[in-house]
């Protein structure tokens, strides 16, 4: 008889599938009981190049439900086949938890309601990276008692986009708990356009672009005489992992629909 | 008729009562309305050199909170006078906020009474600066999903003791959210002593020392492939006043007695 | 008989001018021999309100020079009167070390023929501070192995330029070394004007502005896999007084004039 | 007709052997020639799995020089292979890049001599990463100007020596550059043992280990008012191809023997 959590994976081949196959694997009191893929049918995991479990591949996420009864679906597919592999999970007794987004709002509500009924935890995560989302939560609260506040995220030079999406989500977490306020000597000037960085309701951010640097976020607070600074650095896809494990055990006593992962720390 | 809160300050003329003295000046809703010390009796303020508020002074907490009526009382003076004062003001309607610690079991309990029975709130405050408390504060959440945790506190090299006693109660406040873990490779090795800085319970702190330092701290935290640090600087006294100021405000609202900043802050 | 330097300081009133009477106080092998400003004449420094030094107060620089025959003459006064300053110190057998700008060409080649003439030292430094100056040096050294940087550059909220002089003497001083860049990815968008900061020639600078800030910059570069990172933190005046001390004890050996304190560190 | 410098890589299969081969592929104006293996002699690198570059692999440098008659020779084995193919490249007219370190003073004098008549450069590299070089140096040039350092260095958990290697070396360097000194205050007290660091004559040194990082060091100078940091971050491999790739350009050009990247670099 055995209390290790049985967990399902649904697209083990991808990046975050590897990770996540290896974290159950190797996670005390956690069991990987089979995989949802689009082919290999019956197939073992340790069958393919690469893996060395021997979960069972299904096709089927009705069959691989009713057959393996998981307790938890780890799902790292796509939005549209997510929300059907969390749908089957529900309906089947099983506790979804989706990484991935762009459900609509009929879609997120259909979950709710489904997690519900059947009192059974679903968690929908944007985003696995706890520090990350750690760094944000903190910001949003020191924006409580620090007017003054600056971004600086730091990605390589591949990057297309300035500034990053968690430099304006943390903005816009900001932005939630302070007055706006134009920051700054209301008489600065910049001689070379852009040095004072974009402007967010007041927010200035910087985006550094450098080979050599992987992801990085420093958030700074200054106040009179002192300076709070909040700072996360990445640099591999095993940053996600924590999350998928904080999931994993919450999820087990949860009875509703959860979004963001934000929302089962405190 | 004004809202202003009305301010008393006891111990105007030391480095931090100066600092308050101009902070409540300067604050939009509140006004100073008298100070303690314990000479000058019913001069005014201005005339001591360094000040330019009108405030009169009082020798007596007595006569001051009985001729004065005010809100609130800041308390910048010494453990012993603090006791005493706090509870003046107590038993005269007037809401302590007591700057200092080192106060007896029974002088805490008797000044918890004393709060509860009057629905006065009282705020007993070791330390002011609202940066730090949130480092510690942030370090504590941080900790309970971040197994490894290090500790770097850096102070000007005319600092005696090492580590700080900021570095040592972030390490503390760590400790109770989590189990032991003595952090490393089990089978590390110094070969110069003391490299690997001072134990705590697995955290290990290190104290940099050094001239253009003033009073930096930060908490580092790893997992896999990312880092989550928490910084705080301060170069000042100014970064007190930032807590002084939110006690003067929280208070209004209390009916107990709070200790420690931290416990204002949500 | 003393072998120390024997020192008169121009401008002991200024901000600069008091930092550096202390200093040369203080510094053993150094002695304060008179000072010169525009009034006090034959008073003692030590009359005026915070100064101890005994050195008598010279409203004319040549009866200072012929009475006292000192070494070196420290000016921290202005333009205008550092250059009659200077050209008089020459003429009187005294090394000037002036400490500001703003001199003309026709001035400056003048000091030069004069320092060259009298085989005396002289140095024009616009900037004391030897961290900063190092920091610069570095940055144009690296920038010969790395040809990708960026520089941010952090101030308090009441700085009104952005980006600050050092940032732009920074910029200018790497640009010499390296080949124009385009730095960044080549597709890379702003989704919000600024966050990629100004561009000098390729070279990206964020300038940050938050009160708790003094005067910091650092200057990143970054190499496959790696990143290198100069930065400098100055909280006070005191930062510009190691360069005077040096510049003290360099012109004792040199003949002509040097202009800037980079060109006698090595 | 190609100027192409035409390259031979001796150990192409380790892991710093791979970078190399990619770099010298991928970068304009030189040309991957050869390998020299242990095995797999005439046999095309291409047919390795993991590779696509066209070049032969000889398992007798003899033959591979006298063949191939290549420029350089960057040699990534181990010290007793190294030794054997720096002698025999020199004897046959290839300039040897040395990647390891381990030889005795007989085998260095003697590659010393070899190189000296045969005016053909030689560099024995025991560390190819610039940015850590640059950063020895720059410190080393910093303790001229400032008394006092202290160096914190910060490795992922699984390392098991404090402190670093590079930690160690840029103390010895900086110990070079200064007078002995014991830093902090004379009177200062460890409340926890180890707090302060490890003490290389003076110079405290500060081990961080913990998950999440890589390869990091930090040298902070500390002067009145002011600090001076010098930081270096890697975290791949690729941080050593930047040095691999100056001393194949550096080498052209030398007639001697030349010992450390650091002496390259002006």
């Amino acid at each position: 008889m055995s209390k290790d959590i049985s967990v399902v994976i649904a697209g083990p081949r991808g990046k975050m599938g590897k990770e996540a196959v290896k974290l159950v694997e190797q996670t005390e009191g956690m069991k990987l009981s089979a995989v949802i893929d689009r082919q290999y049918n019956q197939q073992k995991l340790s069958d393919l190049e690469g893996f060395s479990a021997d979960a069972v591949i299904f096709t089927s996420p009705e069959e691989c439900f009713s057959t393996v009864k998981p307790d938890v679906l780890v799902d790292l597919t796509t939005p549209e086949t997510g929300y059907i592999h969390a749908k089957t999970a529900l309906q089947n007794g099983v506790r979804p938890v989706i990484g991935t987004t762009g459900f609509t709002k009929e879609e997120l509500e259909e979950l709710k309601e489904l997690s519900k009924e059947n009192q059974l935890g679903t968690i929908i995560a944007p985003n696995f990276a706890i520090g990350a989302i750690l760094m944000m939560k903190f910001s949003q609260m020191a924006a409580k008692y620090f007017e003054d506040v600056e971004i600086i995220e730091m990605h390589h030079d591949q990057k297309l986009d300035a500034p990053s999406g968690t430099g304006l989500k943390t903005a816009e977490m900001i932005q939630k708990q302070r007055a706006s306020k134009q920051q700054g000597h209301p008489d600065e000037k910049e001689t070379i356009e852009g040095a004072r960085g974009g402007d967010i309701d007041g927010i200035r951010i910087h985006s550094v672009r450098l080979p050599g640097l992987v992801a990085h976020q420093q958030v700074m607070f200054g106040g009179e005489g002192q300076l709070l600074t909040i700072k996360h650095d990445s640099h591999d896809r095993g940053s996600f992992m924590s999350g998928v494990k904080l999931c994993i055990h919450t999820i087990m006593d949860l009875k509703e629909l959860i979004y963001g992962v934000e929302n089962i720390i405190d």
